[in-house]
């Protein structure tokens, strides 16, 4: 059989959903043709125009970060440090910091400026065999800034070597201009950006934050009618500190995923479930926030839901850059298994991004790898700030 | 003034005890001669043989990660493993895993094979611009094999570019031949090993580990009067799990640190203040444990206490391979500000080794340094999971 290119003697973890776990092969060679996956399995003979030897390395897909906000200007290290000295949040809104400091600076900034900035976070991602990076819009909140965000999100993945996936999140957070025109903002976001962004193919989805502190469940509603008429698939951030049933609002628009879900109650999961919604998990926003409400794990595994792992990367709540330590952070808070943590970060997280071509090493798959210098997939979990990747294979196809 | 080596445009933290905060000026200039700093404040002129401008970067002392337990071998990601899924610590024992299996692995490692296994930890710390690392031995529990880790400790540094500390950690859990027999196990340290590793100067310091499940109070009085009449300093794991009054125990004996200190009461942080013994938090291991009683961080401060902070970077309770990440542990978790994280690494670490050579900008000093490639030092304690380093100079003087 003719290849481009041989990964022999290497084990893998597939990812294969008609295998057990991992997919574990012990003994496997994957081989790519045209940049695609055409086998992964048990050591087979190829005619293959170039071999890399794995020195019996681990295979995994090559990661993925199915919910950042990664693309912004300024950081809010300053307010970090003030919180330690005794600041509350309310002090630091009213000195005009919070998330309206991101908007101001992320609107202030220019085109190279915001991707130069976003570029050394991606990069950061990248070095941990990181191949496919979701990222929302939202701190821009005007037409003209958030056609801008989707615009240098859309340029990085060319420069980085890196498969993105952009989300419009325009119902992020009210901006300051419609502080009291609520309706006004959901009109823009309804009638002008989201026909604009489905007409000339901006995003691949539509996000949106539904808390008592960002959108209702009625006025998520009606951005997700909108992105429903535009043939535009749909997630939430949902019942994060609040439950807002966001959850169940979510799978009744068949949305791709549900995120956070501290709050979601058993009806939700079951929602999820049978919508197929995948659970997004962020514990670094969890870490960062101290929360010590859990997401409902055993509902998700009792429904069988599609449980994902993220950074939910941004400079808020969850300053989190990188996808090894999310794993380590939903381990040891949630109590998610090595097999579900690493499901969460390649198969499940390619659902949530509504991928197929990603996130396996089946054959048609694109061939994004990552080799790592391990003796058990574990280690990937239970190392802290440590990354022993090998290689990153991130193919052009 | 003559110079051998400059480094201009640069935003100094000396952690300078003579300057609030961290001794921070803006406009800064280090000058290195034979490997020390002979000067670090506002820009001067310097007859320098090399200039390297930095960009308006900030420069640190090289950080220092003041307690860790690097050198062993094995891992025990299974473990990690296996509780996830619900094994528990009795199961896990019962099953030859623990610290034991780590011993096993230990004597059964050739010094190459250490070497090179704790190397790959050892450059992760470097790589975040650590310059200073203590190390322990414990993992060995038998003459032959504690002398072994000695060893490579003390061959580590070298290798590595890195100033190394090491303690003797013989008191670190009672080993299987010795288990109906503790006193002739403390016969065994106090006697022979104390006093060779004295006289031999195999190691910096003699530390214990004072818990229920390890050893008790007169046992390590017996350890540390050892250690005292040959003239080594000591150091103890204190107060982690409950209260044996192992803080003011260490206090008693003048140690250079108590570290872990989560059930210390104030009477404890007291005599540590009046002893000069720093306090060593120890995030990592709080966080793996998933634990909730907190260090008595308002005593500490108020009687005046130094705090530092350090990685623990160990295969059981704390797998932390990163002392940035120990930083924004020890403020997310225990609301230690920007500032203290910062000495925490720096200036406090350093006396948690009793150096006064590292961990300031002031003349005198080794020129070790830490440069960053950002606007605020607090982006070094509020980033998660990402290195802005942009260069680490470790001066052989
Ligand atoms: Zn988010
Ligand atoms: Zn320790």
């Amino acid at each position: 059989m003719q290849a481009d290119h041989i990964f022999t003697n290497a084990r893998l973890a597939t990812m294969d959903p008609a295998l057990p776990g991992l997919g574990a092969v012990e003994h496997g060679v994957v081989a790519e043709r045209a940049g695609r996956i055409i086998y992964a399995g048990p050591v087979r003979a190829f005619d293959a125009a170039k071999t890399t030897d794995c020195g019996g390395r681990w295979i995994t897909p090559g990661l993925i970060d199915c919910h950042t906000h990664l693309v912004f200007a300024g950081n809010r290290a300053g307010e970090f440090a003030a919180r330690l000295k005794g600041a509350t949040y309310e002090d630091i809104a009213r000195a005009g910091g919070g998330i309206a400091s991101t908007v101001q600076a992320t609107r202030a900034a220019s085109d190279a400026d915001l991707h130069a900035a976003s570029l050394v976070r991606l990069n950061a991602l990248i070095a941990e065999g990181v191949t496919t990076v979701e990222i929302k819009s939202g701190y821009g909140l005007s037409a003209e800034s958030e056609l801008k965000l989707l615009r240098v999100i859309a340029a990085l993945g060319e420069v980085a070597g890196v498969d993105i996936s952009s989300s419009f999140l325009g119902a992020h957070s009210l901006p300051p201009e419609f502080a009291n025109n609520r309706a006004g903002y959901l009109d823009l976001l309804c009638d002008t950006l989201i026909p604009q962004i489905a007409t000339q193919k901006l995003a691949d989805s539509v996000d949106g934050f539904c808390e008592g502190i960002a959108f209702l469940p009625d006025e998520i509603t009606r951005v997700f009618t909108a992105a429903a008429a535009h043939g535009l698939r749909v997630k939430l951030h949902a019942d994060q500190l609040s439950n807002l049933h966001g959850a169940a609002l979510a799978a009744s628009f068949g949305a791709l995923s549900a995120d956070h879900l501290e709050y979601t109650d058993d009806a939700g999961a079951a929602a999820m479930a049978a919508a197929g919604t995948v659970a997004v998990l962020l514990p670094g926003a969890f870490y960062s926030l101290r929360e010590t409400r859990m997401p409902p794990i055993a509902a998700l595994r009792a429904h069988g839901v599609k449980i994902a792992v993220s950074t939910d990367l941004n400079p808020g709540t969850s300053p989190l850059n990188s996808l090894l330590l999310a794993m380590n952070m939903a381990a040891t808070q949630f109590r998610l298994t090595v097999e579900e943590c690493l499901l969460g970060v390649t198969r499940n997280a390619a659902a949530a991004l509504g991928r197929a071509d990603v996130g396996t090493l089946k054959p048609g798959a694109k061939c994004h790898l990552a080799i790592w210098d391990i003796k058990d997939p574990a280690e990937l979990v239970y190392n802290i700030g440590f990354n022993p990747l090998y290689r990153r294979i991130w193919s052009h196809a």
